[in-house]
Formats: structure tokens, C-alpha cells, sequence
């Protein structure tokens, strides 16, 4: 699951350079795979997919909450790359990496022991979005 | 799972009544078998129970956010008990109606339509809480 | 699970009378609390059950091929109560019994022996629905 | 899934009466259904049942380490029950309290919080199976 | 999860190409570990995937309709290798792009969009599977 | 998954020197991962996993058994990763290639075909436990 290339990159200090590659790679097979599957025209599929974007717009909760509450549920249904896609967003939102530990933590006493390799996962691409930005 | 004895109650407009009674033998039913679990003293459950309490303290995250967590976690794992415990958490923190339809929307979006029959169970618990109170 | 009354009535050969009783309070039920549901208007909800309807329209694949596929996820999810919505839909489209066992088969095998308790529930619920009709 | 009639046998210390009554209602509908099951000859479903029997027999590993195997498997998958299937067996296979408290303790950790519901129901049915005992 | 190599081939034209190596990388893995596996003569194990076989085989639904059921099963469980095994089956006996979609519609209305990543990984096989064929 | 290189170390009969190469970055990658988990200082994580090391200790069960017990409740919740954690230590304790295939039988018998493809995964693992050993 981790190449020689990638683990070689991380301790040469060149963790920057590696992480944005992490980061540009998970949001160009998404961007990529999705195309495919939306031009079969699939109506259900569609529909889903737009309905998936209006569930964490504002409404009765603000958007930061309910995007913490996509990812603690894709923390428990153990699915890395939704929460990948909810790590983006909460990032791009302001959550702290105390208040996503607090997550992290949610998810893990819920869930169980099974999730903390989905919070290794997790944690290694937080650190990115967080040295990303500076 | 409905008896006809719940139905009736419901049909003669005994709602309230009935009511207490769900919320009343779920948290007995808790209590009790709690008390029978944690007297064999097996202490890795004893501290994992602690630390069940310890996750929703107010954190970097205010206690109702995490309480939606718990919430959202339960229901996308489909835990009917564990659902109805956070609805009881929740309604005591004042989390309105229309945040909590919030919340079953994210469930049903992230964990799909087998979600469906826990959130008609957790409507009618969050009635009756609802109700309760008035 | 089983009321002892439920228990009786099955030894008093009072099957079908029984068996109506199990089928509409299911549908009683389901009827009520999505009534309940839909009146908060929650427009990602209702959309959503919107299209599940539309998942099992008629399309490349016929409609009944879609209820066996809606009814072996149920299935190996384990959701009792959706189960039963796709076998009365099945039955509604006569599905047989040996084509309803080589569905439980696919599930029991892809899912493991955790699914022989919900196709116990299952058995049951179609006994009920293929008794009902004659 | 308490019904008034259980909670007031138990508050009346008439509890082995009632113990007993709840690990004859599984077996028998049990033992009932399957019945139904097996009638319907579907032979996947008799051999994948065949196996499972010849999964838990004495090999490498001994009759009581993998009942424990199974149960603990059917824990964190949340089976309630396939859990009293292999407590029953434990039981009989004399499998100490303390001993069931551990595997309980394996489940909790492995899969959280989620897994504690099952754990009461799964500790009100051990009570039965040792107070039945003596 | 996909390499730099991998994406450079898919940006070069040399998709057929690519295409043609995750099937049979797929297959090859699968191939010689299940070789290791059967090699310890596991006789439980042994029957499971023999019965496996048997569970898709023409009976009262026939091969392309159990060969779906096995893929939305797989699809809602989130078994990736699974899906694969099962997309490759199900292009062996023609189905067609558009019944494979109403089948991915089927899985992430059930399944919720968890799914969706899975939903991914599967397009992607499967644009190989009919792409090799021309 | 399985990337060209790793493959071609299998055919080359570079066996061992692969297999160390698998061990040690699964080990590396979790102990860094840990490491920046723990130094963000979340009290219910780091506990958590205090916790998880505590129920694993020699009780009225025997340590061995106890891996088993977290190693079946991983296969059938399907997490590679915590998989490899038991396999190594029940490698260390001394379990049996045999005893192994019992645990997966249990776990192949209770989480049904989907657990397949991660005891291949577990089964190439255990190779190479194994073979390093010699």
C-alpha cells in the first residue's frame, strides 16, 4: 500500500512535494472515473449524485457540521475514499486538527479497533491538506 | 415488532401514554442489564464504557456536535439502541426538529436505503420526546 | 421476537389468519412512520425515496430482475424490514418459491451464516405472502 | 422487544421461569423455520448448512476455542442470533462467566461501542443459560 | 492506489494496453493465492468454494440473473475483488453496459453513497473488460 | 495492488527477500502513522489504544486464544491491515499453519464468500511470516 518511492520521499524531507501528489492523485482518478460513469447517463445514478451535494449545504446545521458528520459516518463505514473527499472539505472549511481528532476519536469508540487503520490513512492525508496550505 | 396492543394505544389517541412507556422500557431495560454486565468486573469494558462518556465531554467540539456525531455514526452502523440513546442525549442538548431530519438526511445519503427502516424507528422515538416534554 | 400468543396461534392451525396479522402490521407500520417522515418536508429524504422508486422501474434490466437484486442486497445487509418490502414486491410479480430459494442461496453464500437468521424471517414472511393468496 | 409481561416476570423474581422461557422461544422457532427451509430442498443451502456444522467440530483447534470463534465473530457482526446460537453451545461446552466476559471484552474493543447493545442482550441470555443450569 | 505509471499510460493512448494488465494481474493474484490456500487442504474451506460454483449455476433463475445477484451483493458489501470476479462473469455472458448500470444504481441506492467509490473501481474494470473485447 | 515489481520478485523465486519487504512495511507505516496520531494527544484515542493492548493480556483465557478471537472478528469485518496485526501475533505465539486455516474456515463459514478475497491476502501474509521464520 506504500511504494518504496513514497516511503523514500517522506524521509528525505520532500514530504511537501509527495503529499500534493497524494492529494492532486485521489482528486484525478475521482474526477477522471466520474466523467466515465456520468456519461453512461444512468438517471438513478445522476439524481444520487446531485442529491449527494445538496445533503451538506446550509440549512438547519451549518455546512462545517454536516460535512463532520459525512465523515465520521464514512470513518465507521470505513471507506477511505469518502473519507478523503470529507477531509478535503472540512479543510477547506476551518476545522482544526484538535476539533478532528475529536472526530477521529468519535469514530474509533463507535466503530471500534477496526477503524484506526482507516485513522492512519486518515491522519497521513490531514497532515498533507494542513502542510499543503502553508 | 409492534404489538397490538402499541397500535391500539396509537389509534385511541393514547400517544402520550405509550410514549413514555417506549422511552421508559428502553432506558430500564439499559439500566438493568448494564448493572448485570459491569458486575462480573471484566475491566477492559468497565474502562471502555468510561471512555464511551469521556468522547462526548465538551472538547474542541461542543457537546451537542458530537452528541450529531454519535448520532449520524449509529445510524449509518444501523444500532436501533444506540440510535435511540443519542435521540434522548440530543433532545435533552435542545437539538431541534428540523436539525434532527438534518442528521437523518446525511444518514440515509451516506449508509442508503437500508437506512431507511432505522430512521422510521428513530422518527417515532424522537416523537415521543418530543411529545414527552409537552 | 416471537409472542407467545404469535406461538399459539401457529399451533392452532390458525396460520393464514395469523400471517395476514404479520404482513399488515408490517405495512401499517411502514405506512404510518413514513407519513410521519415525509411531514417534516426534509426535501433530501424525500427526494431520495423518490428515486428508490425509480431504481426498480422498468429499464435495460426488467422489473423483476430489479426487485431479486433490491432483495438479495437487503439481504446480505441484513435488514429485515427491507427484505420483506422486496418480497412482497416479488410476490407481486410472481416470483416462485424455488426462484426465491436460489435468491436466499446467492445471499446465505455471498454473506455467510450471520444471514440464515434473517432468511428464517425471510422464510416466514413469504410462507405468509404465498398463504395469503391461495 | 421487552415486553411488559417479560419486565414484570422479572421485577417478581420469577426469573428462571421466564429465563427458560426465553431460550426455548429461539429454539423452537429455530428448529420451526428451518424446518420450512430445509422442506423447500434448495441444496446449496443444505450443504452451506452441512459445513457449518463441520466447522465448529474438534481439528487442529479444539470444539470450545472455536464456538468462542464463532461467537465473538457473530458479535462484531452484530448477529443477535447467531450469538445465543454459539452461547448455548458455550454454555454447554462449560465455558466459565469470566471467561465469556473476555470474549464480550474482544468484541467491544474490535468493534466499539456499537457492539454494547448485543453485549446486554447477549449477557441476559448467558444469565438464562447459567441460572437454567442450576 | 493508482500508480504514476498507471496514469501516464491512461494520458498516453495505451489504455488497451494498461486495460488488459489490471485483468490479469487480478486474475493471476487470484489464481495463485487461491493455489496456496487449497494446497493446506482445509476441508471446510475447501466445500465453501465448491459450493461457491454451484450457487451461480442455471436453475430456476438463470446464470446471467444469478451472476447480477452475486455483483450487487458484492457491490453493497464492498468487496472490491469480488466485484471484479463478478463484472468479468457477468461480461463473459453479454451483458450489456446499460443493464450494468441499472445494477450500479441498484448498489449505491441500497447501499448509500459509500458505494460510490466502489462504484468507481467497478467502471473502471469494466471499461477494460469491453474495451479488451474490441 | 499488486504492482508489477512485486510480481516479478514472486516469479524470480526472491521470495523471502519480498516477503521481508511486506512484514516491514506494513510495521513501518503503522509505526510512524501511530506516532503522529498519538502526538496530537487525543485522551480517548490514546486510551483507547491502551485499552486494546489490555485485552489481549493473559486472563481466564490464554493469550492465544485470545489472538485468534481478535483475529476472526478482524477477517469477518474485512480490515487487511488489523488481519496482518493478529497474524503477526499469532505467529509469535506459535499457532500453527493448520490452526491458521481453522480460524479462516470460521471466518470464511461466518462472513461468508466476500471474506474470500482478504484471506488471500491474509494467507500471502502468513507465507511469509512463516517462510521468514526458516
Amino acid at each position: 500500500m506504500v511504494s518504496d518511492e513514497r516511503l523514500s520521499s517522506l524521509h528525505l524531507g520532500t514530504k511537501n512535494l509527495y503529499m500534493s501528489t497524494m492529494v492532486k492523485e485521489f482528486n484525478d482518478y475521482r474526477t477522471r472515473m466520474n466523467e466515465v460513469i456520468l456519461s453512461k447517463d444512468n438517471l438513478v445514478i445522476k439524481r444520487l449524485w446531485n442529491l449527494d451535494t445538496n445533503t451538506y449545504a446550509e440549512g438547519a446545521l451549518d455546512v462545517k457540521t454536516k460535512e463532520l458528520l459525512g465523515l465520521v459516518a464514512s470513518m465507521v463505514l470505513r471507506c477511505d475514499d469518502c473519507i478523503k473527499y470529507h477531509l478535503g472539505k472540512s479543510h477547506e472549511l476551518g476545522v482544526s486538527t484538535e476539533q478532528m481528532y475529536e472526530v477521529f476519536a468519535v469514530a474509533n469508540i463507535v466503530g471500534g479497533t477496526i477503524v484506526i487503520p482507516h485513522t492512519r490513512r486518515a491522519a497521513e492525508y490531514w497532515e498533507e491538506l494542513v502542510n499543503d496550505k502553508n
